[in-house]
C-alpha cells in the first residue's frame, strides 16, 4: 500500500493548497479508491503515450512520478522527452544512487525518500533535546538544500561503474566528500551554534 | 544501500547540529564505511540486549531505529521496554499501516517515509506554480502536523483485521475519514488561501 499512500498524499496535499492533480495508476483497487476520494484518475500504465495523451499531457505543465521501478522511471523520462518535451518532471527516487541516474537524464526535481525521512527524524530528535522546533526545521531545510547541491555536484563528477564492489567503493568516496562538505557546513554555522548553546544554557 | 543512506544521513544531520550519535549496524560493509566517516559504530544485531548494553543504552537518552523489518522493530520495542525503559524511541516506519502498529505499542515518535517524501514533492510542485517557498514549507509543516494528529486519532479508533481484503476496506474507510478531515483543514485555511490568491493576482 506504500505507493498508494504516496500518490494519495501528494494529491491530498496539492488539493489542500488549491491545486487539482490528475492521477495515472495501473492498480485497479487503488484507482477505485482514489476515485472515491474525488480525484480524477486514469487507469493504466503511465509510460504509455496514448494514456498520457488521454489524461491531457499535451495541456499539462507538470508530471509527478511516484513509480517504484527505476527502469520504468527511465522509460517514462524517455517517452516524455520525446513526446511531451514541455512537461516539467518531478520524480521520487529511493536514494542517492537512483538520484544520480536521474541527474544524468537532466532531471532537476528529485525527491529522495532516504533524505527527507532521515532529516525529519533528526528534527524530532533535536526537539526532544531541547532545540526549538522553528530552529530545528530551519536547519533541516538548510541541510537538505546543501545536500541537494552536493548531490548535483557529486552526481556530475561521478563515473558510471557496473560492478557492485566498484559501486561500494564509489559510495565510500562520495561519503568522504560529503563529510568534507559537512565540515564546511558546520564551520559556516558555528556562530549560530554558539548562540544556540548560550540560549539553552540560560533557560 | 538505502538503509545505509538513512543511517548516515541522520547521523550526519545530528552531527552538523552538535549531537553525536552511536550507531548499531549488522552490515559489516556499512560499519566500515560509517567508521571511516568518524562515527562511533557497534557491529551487530540491534535487538540484542548485550549489544545495546555495550553501546551504552543504560546511559543513552534516545534510540533511533532505522530497521526495515516491522517484525524486528516490534522485537526491539519489546526488548527496550523491558530492559531500558528510560530510553526514548524514535522509529522510522514505511507507511500508515506500520505506523498504526507502532501507535498500538505506545510509540509516539514515528517518521513515515511515505508522508515526508510526498509532501516534499508537493512543496517543490507548489514552488514551480509560483507559490513562495516559505509559504509552501509552512503549509507543508501544517499538513504534516495535522496528518500526524489524524494518524494518532484514527490509529486509536481502528480495529485490527487480518485478511488482505479487510485491510483494503479498512484503508478505504481511513482515507474517507482523512478526506473529511482534509475538508475541515482546507476550510480553516480559507482566509489564508484568499490572501494568497490575492497576493498572486497582484504580482
Amino acid at each position: 500500500m506504500q505507493v498508494w499512500a504516496i500518490r494519495s498524499t501528494i494529491a491530498r496535499f496539492l488539493r489542500a493548497n488549491g491545486v487539482s492533480a490528475t492521477i495515472l495508476d495501473n492498480n485497479s483497487e487503488r484507482v477505485d479508491l482514489l476515485r472515491k476520494m474525488g480525484f480524477k484518475v486514469f487507469y493504466g500504465d503511465a509510460t504509455r503515450i496514448d494514456l498520457l495523451e488521454s489524461a491531457g499531457a499535451t495541456k499539462a505543465k507538470i508530471l509527478i512520478s511516484a513509480i517504484d521501478s527505476p527502469e520504468r522511471i527511465y522509460q517514462l523520462v524517455d517517452e516524455v522527452k520525446k513526446h511531451f518535451p514541455h512537461l516539467q518532471l518531478f520524480i521520487r527516487a529511493k536514494n542517492r544512487m537512483d538520484a544520480y541516474e536521474l541527474i544524468d537524464l537532466a532531471i532537476t526535481h528529485i525527491s529522495r525518500e532516504s533524505v527527507h525521512t532521515s532529516v525529519n527524524l533528526g528534527v524530532d530528535v533535536l526537539q526532544s533535546l531541547g532545540h526549538r522546533k522553528y530552529t530545528a526545521s530551519r536547519k533541516a531545510a538548510e541541510f537538505i538544500q546543501y545536500d541537494e547541491e552536493a548531490l548535483q555536484k557529486l552526481g556530475e563528477m561521478r563515473h558510471k561503474k557496473e560492478s557492485y564492489v566498484e559501486s561500494v567503493r564509489e559510495e565510500i568516496e562520495t561519503q568522504e566528500k560529503l563529510l568534507t562538505e559537512d565540515v564546511k557546513f558546520s564551520d559556516q554555522r558555528e556562530d549560530a551554534a554558539w548562540d544556540n548553546s548560550n540560549r539553552r544554557q540560560s533557560i
